[in-house]
């Protein structure tokens, strides 16, 4: 099945379809599975609980008017963990999965306005009328992520009930804001790339000339401010090809970009698809951390300035590292640069692999890189009604992240590879086995072996292809210095292969190994010196994976806020994290600090040391051996 | 006239009332003049025009209903407002402020109800009942402040009809919160202080009595979480006496902390006075600000986790440096601890001092250490919707900052000396004279000449003394290693002044003097290791000023962030600021960055230097010269 969540109305590069891929045991097929087995039932049984399905059958029954549990946006929960049943059902065809599917598309359905409207907080008896609070009301961010989960259906399973109700909250959608109607915008970002995408899907133009409307709208002030929140915080404030980096909330900035993206592929706008590209840049030099997470400030879950990445406060929004591989995603397929897979790597590993437990059943909402108060985790029964850092909640107020990682999750192995006339390019690197049929006629199967990122050997073994020349191109991460690539069209040789693409460009035969070695022996990081809030840190890393320092590996009455690392000292490699040599500080400053605040006339010193040897773990499974404090920058002075 | 802030009901040491200070001109004279020249009309006028004041006229008319302009706390402005008048007033009686401040209380008093209860927002046709909502209601917050500007106005003037508003409004709320009655606290604490102080003043226990309850109801999670506001935002997590660190919203813990110390002292609670300075040390420990500054967080304007202090998004509210000033007063009142008297006068030079602009027009509401992008101030006619930093604004949507400096200013004299039987000591250095009636009889006058802190000379010397021995107490801040002191009864020969106190005892006669020579060359000063958004920075002070780096100072071309300062060498003083030696990187990394990252697998390179010499400013004069960026910590690699 060539069902794949982004395709784009050009012809040229295609990612893979869901059933064109199979993960074998491997890091992520364990994500997926646990997705598969407890994440999915998880995110329905806890919105059945607090009332959110329900929501549905109160509209459906004409009952409206009481108090409605959940926030104005909750519809787009059911819609997120929808999506993440159709990518699901298309990997498993689980029969009990389906029938809880269509009895959710049922309730679902049954909440349709005749017109094509719906929305179970607005518009009925006893509520605001539609698009009464463009600001807040998320009424179109919900129909996007509406119009995203049937076209994950109509892509893995053709047409049917919940694309019917998406076509429908479309055409109503494009009625009331479309051109010579209503300009208004919603203040979240999400409508344009679910309309974008339902074009694709149902090849209907008027859906991707409303998503271009809602973009170009974008950037003139028309919404209100919220109080404290500026017309930078929803992205309208600077038009969206006019700005050259983004801001505000992460979240928001990111759906905008990649429904920009998508507008800018299908009209051929290279001006708006350049402004993305820089926007891009910027933010990825300036305004990202080193797991790949973006956001750095709480109070309006935005970016901050430039340089401005604290780790102790770095909000790193789980929905914001998911939202910038859609991004990246999206500009990789129309662009072709290895810069935007290796960004998606480090998010996928550093971000999204963070957020859920291992159970599958309880979520980090912010990802910050340092936690200096062990948290523990939120009770199973209880909802979380903030996003702090350090503790991971089965639910949240606002709940937006479990749904999120689940339909990243169920859909993830559509962006190991992608397709380009007779190119076939391995993105990330997985167990598993890639079949498809090339543009230029025949297929190409292969099968990848590797416990990447423990291990860094990529054993990819040809199991099928056509009788002619074919490139396999192999990406090269940009951290993999001293890679080395052999097999047929190398010389069979092992030899050096340079970050960016390895290509093999061969008549490739059933049987032909290519393996690619990645140095994935734990290293350095040193942060650009304008990164302020980790001046004199390094960070250790392993392959994709940014490891940590946890409290729970240290010496019994240890504590993190002592510990200096040697950075003349290699790191050691161990399972799949490193051992690093550092020094305990025994004393802290000398010197009166007789004003009592943390600050004296005489520079701290630090004698005597204690010499230790830390293990360092993967960032990705800090926090699930009990509270503990963690950092990933570890001072050197 | 005797009056003053706090007059505890214990015998023992007091401040001097503000007809006992006169200062004379100097940095504190003369921010009192623009204070009263500008700020008060200002601010009057601020409040006329977007309609706080017409909100009582409101309810005196009797048609309530309509819309309210401003939030449900701008009552509080309002009173703040006629604290500062009274203050004022009493320093100059100026007959047309007397007029206003007439008028005002007039509008304010037609508004009381028939009960006592007086609220603009709350209580009357068409508004939400009394304390229907005490979470963010605000009710008890602007009673308390309107018992703070009775208080004022009773001790500098007498009784007279806002004392009588106010003994109604005290009145009513013991009858609606006393014991056997409603058990409730308000969000935002300041009734305490409020009550506490009308107590002392009016000598009426029962108002005592009802600040102790409200003290120690508080911490027993009564309040409801607002959504993402934990019991802690309101300090309702846990009971005052069993807290060991201020946490949550700033301003709300400082000011309950005031009123415990009030209750605490009446009572002769020797607990609740140890955990308040208990919380008081670890708090200036751990979460304080070289500029004196509290409050770490923009999200809830509060307290961050021990050592998190980022100098870029220090929120440092001007309200919470009054706030601090406020209890550490109470403390030094109670315990004689010098370092209460330290913290003061850094939060006067480097959070007070630096909120309001030149003009007295524009107040500086968040207080960061370190500003990246150059903002302009708001202009003249505009209203803030926000609290950033970097930004001087006329008046902010929530305005409690320039009311807040108003009240402060117009009663900075009040805080310079006190008095303890035959001991005076001086606090606070300033030119001016200091005249009061001792204790234990006679009449002890001073005239003090500095030009503090341009100049670290300060000269004593005795106009009026009893024929008796008395003592003179001057205060040699923590910072002042090199401090000598000459005069009667010390040998008359300069000699060491260890930080503390020196103290002359002896029969002073008219025309003695005595000389305090406080070393107020500039100096460097290092952060404590634990605090880790300033690693590997020094920050520069000179005397009391924290200073800082402009851009405006820096070669054109060159910027902030590619600045690097020699730590061995020594700042050099230059009027008020100083000289430091330094470079600017002009290559800041080397290495591949092939990520588009800003972190590296290299350690960054700084060569070549340019080297520089750079002028450093006060702190709280930045931002006056134009649009710049600014640091406090500069960086030393």
């Amino acid at each position: 099945m060539r069902a794949r969540p982004v395709v784009p109305a050009t012809p040229g590069r295609r990612g893979l379809g869901v059933g064109e891929v199979r993960l074998a045991d491997g890091f992520w097929a364990r994500l997926q599975e646990t997705n598969a087995r407890a994440t999915l039932e998880h995110c329905r049984t806890w919105m059945e609980r607090l009332g959110w399905l329900a929501n549905f059958d109160v509209v459906a029954a004409g009952t409206t008017g009481g108090e409605r549990p959940g926030w104005q946006f909750s519809d787009s929960e059911v819609y997120k963990l929808l999506e993440a049943m159709a990518w699901e059902l298309a990997r498993t065809g689980d029969p009990a999965l389906e029938a809880t599917y269509d009895r959710l598309v049922d309730r679902v359905a049954a909440a349709q306005d005749e017109d094509g409207y719906l929305n179970t907080c607005f518009g009925h008896a006893g509520q605001a009328g539609r698009y009464t609070d463009l600001e807040s009301g998320h009424e179109l961010y919900c129909t996007g992520h509406l119009l995203q989960a049937a076209v994950a259906r109509f892509r893995t399973a053709g047409d049917g009930r919940l694309v019917e109700v998406a076509r429908r909250a479309a055409d109503q959608a494009c009625a009331e804001f479309g051109t010579g109607a209503r300009a208004g915008i919603c203040g979240h970002p999400e409508i344009e790339v679910g309309l974008a995408e339902l074009g694709r899907a149902l090849g209907e133009p008027r859906y991707t000339e409303q998503a271009r409307l809602f973009v170009e709208r974008r950037g003139h002030g028309t919404l209100e401010p919220i109080r404290l929140l500026s017309p930078a915080y929803f992205q309208d404030d600077v038009p969206v090809r006019e700005a050259d980096v983004w801001s505000g909330h992460a979240v928001r900035a990111l759906y905008l970009a990649a429904g920009a993206v998508d507008v800018a592929v299908d009209t051929g706008d290279a001006d708006l698809l350049g402004s993305v590209t820089r926007q891009w840049e910027r933010t990825v030099e300036r305004r990202t951390y080193l797991t790949g997470g973006m956001g750095s400030r709480h109070q309006d879950e935005g970016f901050g300035d430039d340089w401005e990445l604290p780790p102790d406060r770095a909000y790193c929004e789980t929905c914001a590292g998911i939202a910038s591989t859609m991004v990246s995603w999206r500009l990789y397929l129309a662009t072709g640069d290895v810069r935007y897979a290796d960004l998606m790597e480090r998010t996928y590993y550093n971000v999204v692999a963070t957020s859920p437990r291992s159970d599958g059943q309880a979520f980090f909402y912010a990802n910050p890189l340092h936690q200096r108060v062990a948290r523990q985790d939120v009770e199973p029964d209880t909802e979380n009604p903030r996003a702090e850092g350090g503790v991971r909640a089965p639910w949240f107020d606002v709940s937006c992240c479990p749904t999120n990682v689940a339909r990243t999750l169920a859909s993830w192995h559509a962006y190991v590879a992608s397709v380009d006339g007779d190119e076939l390019t391995l993105l990330q690197y997985a167990a598993g086995e890639v079949r498809t049929a090339l543009d230029d006629g025949g297929e190409l199967a292969l099968r990848v072996e590797t416990r990447y990122p423990d291990d860094g050997s990529v054993r990819v073994e040809v199991l099928d292809a056509p009788d002619r020349d074919v490139t396999l191109r192999l990406r090269v991460p940009a951290w993999a210095d001293g890679a080395t690539v052999a097999g047929p069209g190398t010389g069979r040789a092992a030899h050096a292969a340079a970050p960016g693409w390895v290509e093999v460009r061969e008549v490739l035969r059933r049987g032909d190994v290519v393996v690619l070695e990645l140095p994935v022996a734990p290293r350095l990081t040193w942060p650009d010196p304008r990164v302020d809030a980790v001046r004199g840190c390094v960070a250790v890393e392993r392959g994709p994976l940014v490891l940590c320092a946890e409290s729970t590996d240290l010496p019994a009455g240890a504590a993190l806020e002592d510990l200096r690392i040697d950075p003349t000292a290699e790191p050691r490699p161990e399972a799949d994290g490193a051992v690093v040599r550092g020094t305990l500080l025994t004393r802290r400053a000398s010197g009166a600090q007789s004003s009592g605040l943390p600050y004296s006339g005489v520079a701290p010193v630090h004698e005597p040391f204690e010499e230790l040897e830390l293990p360092l773990v993967p960032y990705h499974r800090w926090a699930e051996r009990g509270p503990s404090t963690m950092r990933v920058f570890l001072p050197t002075l």
